[in-house]
């Protein structure tokens, strides 16, 4: 069987270098493996929990599809698709939410962090936090179930909401008694690559420091040569240690050009030659993919209709079909197929269970118990089994409370409950 | 236009007297005003935070929707449905999580009632708690405004949710910048009829006193039989106030009627000649509505069919043209519909503007502020407007971070927002 491998993309406006060489370039090449399937999702309904800007979550939406795709992301061979066109995630987010502990969600790191915020500054603990926030571990885990993904990989930040999936998917599978739902697998990429930034801290938005992946020829000329550099003349030779630019040329160089670069680094190589390099080397991989791009941005209908067409199949062929499956097993079920759901659920589960047999004083007694051995009903004695007997049958028959009002037994739990286990019983019969 | 009812039905097994008097029969009685459109939903979706016993859920939804409709509900003249049956309800779910504040939550009553009684017992507040009660609320407001509800009548215990709804809705209206939805009224009965047992306290489920709705004939009879009187015999004057048979009797009679029976307790009936009456009275009144419920318990299928077929034209005719506004007003919308999209939201908002002024230094500024007149963007002096003016017009233009890198102006907002201003800018040109 396949792996399945899930990967969410947060839509946050366009990719910079750093995006390009430390996320989408090797999720793209895991995704070519053998005995892999691939999903990839824009996932939109998340992104609402920060922006509440529409324009702006549309435009993003746009931009990263479309970068994902320039980017060689073969849509024919993933599923790439928008996480709010599968409407079967917000049913199953429901059923999860019913199985999901709140204490859980509680430690949840990025709500832990807000109100830690708060609390560090005299607030009220969840001032300004949104019941979003709060909830995203259960979207996101409707996100890896829905598919039954394998496998996500993530950074170290996202270990603890893999951990919440298998969580709330082992409970579902415990309480409504099967496996629905492989559990999924943290995959941690120790060697995520980071690029640095123009200033040599870490290429990063927040930095103010980045290279936008589809910035125009000229333009990525400008910021390769503003990357800092130290003040050794022509001739001098260069540290490639600790060198942004050197860092950003093995990012998008062979080996064997990065060790020819190595070599001009100690010969000397001036820092406007190792620049113009660099500039090329850059340039060799991007431009091709900057042409897709643009190509991409200018029929964003060919986008949305991949994405539709996507979403569609991947409807029919998983998620429309598993949540048939999901509320059949809460019970959400065809009214008039009552008795042939009770059966399953008893084949499944041990069903209540009448006893009969004989006390020390000689005389027969019987009791009923629930499929866990919880004593329901208690007889008093009788002088022939047969007695005993008889009154089972009719027992059996009770369907309503006053038929369990008599002298000849004792009710040990609700009338309902006993009731309940009455009708299973029948139902199984 | 005509007024929207909702109310929300917990299928929870066959109901007794008590239900039918104190809600079945008032709120079948009120959907019958003109004026009115009514919405009554089987909320199986809730039911499931308490009971996770599928084949009880699937049994207790056809028994209590038998019972209404034995009862009289009308379902083509009312909207009848199950919460489960509308997927659109799930997705608004997650807009109103997203815009609702986790505080709120915090202070449901029923969320209160669960933390104290684990505090009181020296647990951890959240002690077996699920996120399904934590976030009842949420999905009990996007019950209501999926079909923009105007008035939704329900007991003391449940004003709170409906003014958490009117909360989420006015979020959502309001960071979306539009009435998506009108606001609900509570609609408490303050009159709500409450039916003894038969010991005389309020018929309740929890104090095994109730006499089912349905009960068969002989039954009923017996369980009217014995309820509890005093032992004042036959010929002696009875008491009407605080007589369980006589309030009973007064639920199911007329006033005429009620006033004749009140002159035979005066007059000293014998209490078995009174619980002759009441039974007579009582089982003229359900002896209609327990053939009805027989034959609709025969033939579930009928049921089914029902609640599927006006489940789709709900949907067809509210929920999904309702969920489609949604997801545009959130930014969920077709990618090849950009600028249109823009345009629109300009339409609604004050877009941000570039203001030029003269200082008292006798330059030339501009400054960039936002529909809020927020200040993002603020140049230095110039010493004519048309210089100041083409570098707006520059600015204009620009799309990339690096193209606000300049001596001349400042940005007092993050990259981010200031792009997104001029784009905004860009699209409504």
């Amino acid at each position: 069987m396949t792996t399945r491998v899930l990967t969410g993309i947060t839509p946050s406006g366009t990719p910079h270098l750093g995006n390009y060489v430390g996320a989408i370039r090797p999720a793209i090449a895991a995704s070519r493996a053998q005995g892999i399937e691939s999903f990839f999702f824009l996932a939109d309904l998340h992104s609402l929990i920060k922006a509440q800007e529409p324009a702006r979550t549309q435009r993003s939406t746009l931009e990263i599809a479309a970068s994902w795709l320039a980017c060689g992301l073969d849509p024919e061979q993933v599923w790439f698709y928008r996480q709010s066109d599968i409407p079967e995630t917000n049913e199953l987010m429901w059923f999860l939410t019913v199985v999901a502990s709140k204490g859980i969600l509680n430690r949840a790191h990025a709500y832990k962090a807000a109100i830690d915020k708060n609390e560090a500054e005299g607030l009220d603990p969840d001032a300004g936090v949104s019941a979003g926030l709060f909830m995203y571990p259960v979207l996101m885990a409707a996100d890896i179930l829905i598919f039954k993904a394998n496998r996500v990989p993530v950074g170290r930040d996202q270990i603890q909401h893999i951990e919440m999936a298998r969580d709330f998917g082992q409970r579902f599978n415990h309480v409504y008694g099967k496996e629905y739902f492989p559990l999924p697998e943290v995959v941690i990429d120790e060697q995520v690559a980071t690029l640095a930034g123009l200033d040599g801290r870490k290429m990063s938005k927040s930095y103010s420091n980045t290279i936008p992946l589809f910035a125009p020829r000229e333009t990525l000329k400008k910021l390769v040569f503003s990357i800092l550099t130290d003040s050794r003349a022509p001739g001098e030779p260069k540290d490639t240690e600790g060198s942004a630019l050197f860092q950003m040329y093995q990012a998008f160089a062979t080996p064997e050009q990065t060790a020819g670069f190595a070599k001009a680094f100690a010969e000397g190589i001036s820092w406007g030659d190792a620049k113009q390099q660099l500039f090329e080397r850059i340039d060799a991989e991007l431009s091709p993919l900057r042409e897709r791009y643009e190509a991409l941005m200018a029929e964003p209908e060919k986008i949305e209709a991949l994405l539709r067409r996507r979403g569609q199949q991947l409807r029919e062929q998983y998620a429309v079909p598993l949540l048939k499956e999901l509320r059949h097993a809460v019970g959400l079920r065809d009214l008039a197929d009552v008795p042939r759901a009770a059966a399953a659920e008893l084949a499944r589960s041990a069903p209540p269970v009448f006893k009969q047999y004989r006390e020390k004083d000689g005389r027969f007694y019987f009791k009923l118990t629930d499929g866990e051995g919880t004593l329901l009903v208690q007889s008093t004695g009788f002088d022939s089994p047969r007695d005993a007997g008889q009154l089972i049958a009719v027992l059996k028959q009770a369907e309503q409370g006053d038929a369990l009002q008599s002298d000849l037994f004792t009710l040990e739990a609700e009338v309902a409950a006993v009731l309940a286990a009455l009708a299973t019983l029948r139902d199984a019969g």
